[in-house]
């Protein structure tokens, strides 16, 4: 993969932005979040007149070796499932993304399962399988070095054939926050328990269970962790929809798309893009701050630095499949739009601050 | 004004209500307060199938005789000047209702300006003037209690007149975050000094002067603020547009219309009508945490006791207008749509948790 170009922003342009902001009728920061997102937006399509142009949410979606080891509330069915009620327009992301005017894209990268020739005539079915699954992360690598290699360039592709320039990223997949954790805790260098949560739902003891899971596939990996190569832990950890999404953020950035982030496996993806080229971060805009305990732990560490904004919307919510990203869509409509269409002092004749 | 109908809503609907978001493909709880909000609309609506149409918002216009004491980083005649780029489509609200699919109406309550034939024939544009601003509060009562209640009226009108279920307030009015600060420290008991905020900007100075004329204004409205009388309070402190929006709560939620309530003055408005009637409460949606001081004091009173969630967003926003209650409506706009339509564990197939 090309490394991602240069933001196309240099000092002049920042400058050329915040006067544009500053010339709007209201007073200076009264838009706050939604001020300083429009900025960003016109910094990452390098114009003072950003826009949101056809946003797609793409799903991407595998199995996990480590779900036999009973780490999740749910069956690992659940998955393939859930690509189905996905392309029917049942699940929650596809409502959103219907009511939030995103166009939908769910991709088999790696689901333990054969669809049927209608799941795969549907138009918004994307076969990518790269594997039925990852391999078990306790007994051995997720993932081959060359299987998360075809994860990551089907996340690309998914990018490119996009037709907008926003992409929102989420994912299903049984067991994929035990994966998520195992990231998270790699990348950040937090403790394990910081970062394993209940994922759908379990109590106390799966929840006990999935910690000692967790701890063991932890440090049978610690070889392939210290080799400093964020693909070998990538490939170690899984999983496949993960290593999708990475693929996904850095070819959107590389295409100058805006790149929306769900919640806490989505972030994980980013952590890993981040290790392989942190200009990722440009491209990124986090939309929610999750419930899953271990998200706060990602966020702090992405946007340590200022280099990326804090989560945009908290509303305790635990679902991914892209149900965050798809809400703060609108978000970013807004906040473009207003750069865009809002009017300054001088073209409304509106008075300024008599101070 | 009649007394609110009770709300449709009683045990046996809340329990199938809480029944039929269970049912839907997602683990218990995991949209967070997406699922509160859609089985709070349901509620609202009598239905299982809540939906957001033609959402409208309405923004109150009128000016304060409080702003000649110099409270106000902007002189007065930005109120009517951004009336028209309300109307050109140029102002942050008029560019957020477009983005979110609102219609907008902007509201003459008391605009101290004579609005040109183009204006007035503006088919956005309402004229219900019931004073040329208040009276300067600091010397007498901001509204005579006819004219306090030509306002009301006047919101119930144009709430009457929305075509749509869904009602965003919004307000424009230089001085008017100083009637809100007076109004919320008398209709919540706090402190004066807990209320009173920079509003548009004011610096340092600029908020000691502030403040110092407010609480010669709250003195000298003792005794209507101890006539317990929630009208003789909202006359005698202002503003015509907040009573415009109590007024337009309470029909609003008269007619069974959900009420989407914007930042600090919105509030103020709020607090004027629960103090009339505390059942307006279960038609309101708190949209978004101004960053305004006093706004915190007015969300903690009004969400006192659980009836009224916390708002949905905190974006640092301080710009009124109803900017954030327009942000807010795709998030209604979501929760509805999927209570409605999202697929249920066994209409699409999907295995339940396994424990």
């Amino acid at each position: 993969m090309s490394p991602l170009p240069k933001p196309p922003s240099d000092a002049a342009t920042d400058a050329a932005i915040e006067a544009a902001l500053a010339a709007k009728t209201m007073p200076p920061g009264a838009l706050g979040r939604i001020g300083d997102l429009a900025c960003r937006l016109a910094r990452m399509q390098g114009t003072l007149a950003p826009v949101i142009e056809a946003p797609a949410l793409a799903v991407f979606c595998a199995d996990h070796g480590i779900a036999r080891q009973g780490v999740s509330a749910y069956p690992q069915d659940v998955t393939w499932q859930m690509v189905l009620n996905l392309l029917a327009g049942g699940a929650a992301a596809a409502v959103f993304a219907r009511s939030a005017g995103l166009s939908l894209t769910v991709v088999d990268v790696g689901v333990a399962h054969d669809f049927d020739a209608s799941a795969r005539a549907h138009p918004a079915f994307v076969d990518a399988k790269a594997a039925r699954g990852t391999a078990d992360c306790t007994q051995g690598a997720a993932m081959t070095r060359a299987q998360c290699e075809a994860a990551m360039a089907a996340g690309a592709r998914v990018a490119a054939a996009s037709a907008g320039n926003v992409l929102a990223l989420g994912e299903v997949g049984i067991g994929n926050t035990s994966a998520a954790a195992l990231l998270t805790a790699h990348f950040t260098g937090a403790s394990l328990a910081a970062c394993v949560g209940r994922g759908t739902g379990l109590d106390d003891a799966g929840l006990a269970r999935k910690q000692a899971v967790l701890e063991r596939a932890f440090a049978l990996h610690a070889p392939a962790r210290r080799s400093g190569e964020p693909l070998d832990a990538l490939a170690a950890l899984g999983g496949l929809e993960i290593a999708a999404m990475a693929g996904a953020a850095l070819e959107a950035a590389r295409l100058g798309r805006v790149v929306v982030v769900d919640g806490f496996v989505a972030t994980a993806a980013l952590l890993a893009a981040r290790a392989i080229d942190p200009a990722v971060l440009d491209a990124c805009v986090l939309s929610h701050r999750s419930a899953e305990h271990g998200h706060a732990v990602a966020i702090e560490s992405l946007c340590d630095g200022g280099r990326l904004p804090p989560p945009l919307l908290a509303l305790d919510m635990r679902l991914g499949e892209g149900t965050g990203a798809a809400l703060a869509v609108p978000l970013l409509r807004c906040a473009a739009d207003m750069l865009r269409e809002m009017a300054t002092f001088a073209s409304a004749g509106v008075a300024q601050a008599s101070s």
